[in-house]
């Protein structure tokens, strides 16, 4: 586990593929702001599951009634928190009650934004099994968000089975009805005490729990989006693939102004050749015909930097490899113009539009307003879901619940 | 103030410079987000100093000795807090003593990245009085930060009024020594509890202050920069411009990586052009010799959304204009290519090179590692500062101390 940590944090400064060496000496700097030379941080503690102590509430919460929870407002009795330091490491785990974060109001996380977090869900099965959607995908990234922001590493596993213990604790909180879940935001916050711009001294992990319902409760509901070519999300040398809460706070205004115009959401072109990337919080996928042979072709941005690397999107894709290529699907991660979706709606060969994500698994678009045109998605009017979307969500949802048998769910 | 809140987020959507409107209904998104009409926001409270409560400390902390301050690492006896509501507005102002905040774990703050800050600095002169530098600037900057993640904006003549009187209440921490001064943090985050991406609906604004002491203690040190062109901080439609908290987190592993080969600061590169735009947290000045006339020109990168909007550089662009324009200089905000800089320190025709900064003032370059050569900035061996930043230095720290009777000084 430390090595992990150790590894992940090399490999982050090696990915930026910085030019050799100019022979100057010294690694003084770095050796002074992470307050340990490779020997000490090589005896630096990894999280410990052996080590959770469990501090169960004394007064607990009353359910809200499944029909009225919203999206991440109420929460479940316990909490799990493990501190780290960059002198010792990670802490012994702790779940405790549900409790407010008590922080010097100069520590880093105010200031600097040192915090990256994930998006999973703990769904229960028909025979009342709890399972979650690939954890080691959620995991692998928070590795690469933490460490884009020299915040540490976890063991993958380690936390895993430790959110397993959180949710069997609060799994009063899921409700037993198809759509409804747990949803777990695992958040990493740096916590040091000073207005010094640095790698943080130290951090906690923390992981909260939210009941949800179905985010369509009365079915689809296609949505109309705005393409953004005023305001750039993310860039090319830029941190807009990792799940920083860097990313979120900026989208919020040009959000706010398309949906001033009546749109649910923007999608975010980017530069002169106004390339799709993603819409609001989720990864975009077009349906479309090609121009000259009419093959099928299921398109998303490719990981260049500038999408995020959506757990729910790379199962879209490895479903539609899987299940839609063998009927004639191409199955593309590829760079694709506005224009080009423009066009092919124009000429008819626009077959449908959908965001994927963890809220909503996939959401189907009915328009774009692009340069003052609305590019129609190609759903019929009385239709509020293309077939590839509708086959997605049911496919994914299988599998969540444990209806499909498949490697991706893992039971608790 | 409650118009200039609305104004200034009025004009911060203005600004995205949108298509027109495409004739959809609905301010319905909008208003939800919001959780006010118009109406009701018109009547939102402003911040109103004359409702200030003060709460002063039963346990006044030991003053550290001026040799050992550290930036910010101590704080005063005291801090400012003032709570915002999208229902009610900007609460009675509170001083009270300096103490831990205490937040859901779910506040936006911790996921999102509403967060912005500013720094400037309190300044005691020969006469004891008290005195802050172009507060007004940091006002301005404060809601052009605000404003642009959603979060409310401020008066900011109220602010700086109330800043004043945390500043009188705790001035026993400011040193009476040319260099030292009293750090002063404006923070303001979004403390809404709830995991749903939006507008936060309630923030807080706090001030925290932090004796600090001269950068430079045994006079100038010329540093090493390291041009970074492998990551960008800064994209046009970005948020680069704004004192974020989103700005400085995914700075450090490109400041470490620069460290470890001995470098003290990082220089952005941007685009194919190389374009020469910051340094770590500084803006950055280059005095060069035109290659065709001789002309000596002070050049530094223009606000073209890439680089932040330093105080200090608006001070010396002004001073420049002011002191130097008319003993030859030309004075510029201009795009400088990093090639251009290595051109002119080939042919002897770099003057030097300093960024600028509120830690600072101004910090002098030895060199710049770009392309595996070293870019010699100008200054011979013994040397440790150029003419210009060294005269920049003590012009601005003469209007600081009150030396020099001058409009950008705010006594107390």
């Amino acid at each position: 586990m430390n090595s992990l940590r150790q590894f992940t944090r090399r490999k982050a400064l090696q990915s930026l593929a910085v030019p050799p060496s100019q022979g100057f000496s010294t690694i003084r700097l770095w050796q002074r702001h992470f307050n340990s030379t490779p020997a000490v941080a090589s005896r630096l503690a990894g999280i410990d599951p052996s080590k959770l102590t469990v501090t169960k509430t004394s007064s607990p919460k009353e359910l809200t009634p499944a029909k009225d929870l919203v999206f991440g407002k109420t929460f479940t009795d316990h909490m799990l928190a493990i501190e780290w330091s960059a002198s010792n490491g990670w802490d012994a785990p702790r779940i405790v009650p549900y409790q407010n974060l008590s922080l010097d109001p100069s520590a880093c996380v105010f200031h600097y934004a040192f915090e990256c977090f994930e998006g999973m869900k703990a769904y229960k099965d028909n025979n009342g099994q709890i399972r979650l959607f690939r954890p080691d995908k959620n995991m692998e990234r928070l590795n690469k968000s933490s460490s884009r922001i020299a915040l540490p590493t976890v063991d993958g596993e380690a936390l895993t089975q430790l959110v397993g213990e959180l949710v069997k604790l609060d799994s009063r909180f899921i409700p037993s009805a198809r759509g409804y879940s747990l949803y777990l935001r695992p958040t990493m916050i740096g916590t040091q005490s000073t207005l010094g711009v640095g790698p943080p001294g130290s951090a906690l992990l923390f992981v909260i729990a939210s009941p949800v319902g179905p985010y369509y409760p009365t079915g689809f509901k296609a949505i109309s989006l705005e393409a953004t070519d005023y305001a750039v999300r993310a860039w090319p040398g830029g941190v807009g693939d990792k799940k920083l809460g860097a990313n979120y706070a900026p989208c919020i205004v040009p959000q706010l102004s398309a949906a001033s115009r009546g749109f649910q959401q923007n999608l975010w072109l980017f530069g002169e050749e106004e390339y799709v990337t993603e819409v609001g919080t989720m990864n975009l996928f077009i349906a479309l015909k090609n121009k000259e042979t009419g093959q099928k072709e299921l398109v998303t941005a490719p990981l260049d930097g500038t999408i995020l690397e959506g757990v729910t999107r790379d199962s879209v894709l490895g479903l539609a490899r899987e299940r839609l290529a063998p009927n004639g699907w191409t199955v593309s991660e590829r760079k694709i113009r506005m224009s080009e979706v423009a066009e092919a709606a124009d000429e008819g060969r626009l077959i449908e539009v959908f965001g994927s994500g963890t809220a909503a698994i996939v959401s189907p678009v009915r328009n774009i307003s692009y340069k003052g045109k609305m590019v129609d998605c190609g759903l019929k009017e009385d239709e509020e879901a293309g077939e590839i979307a509708s086959q997605m969500k049911n496919w994914i949802e299988g599998i969540q619940y444990g209806d499909e048998d498949h490697k991706w769910s893992y039971v608790l």
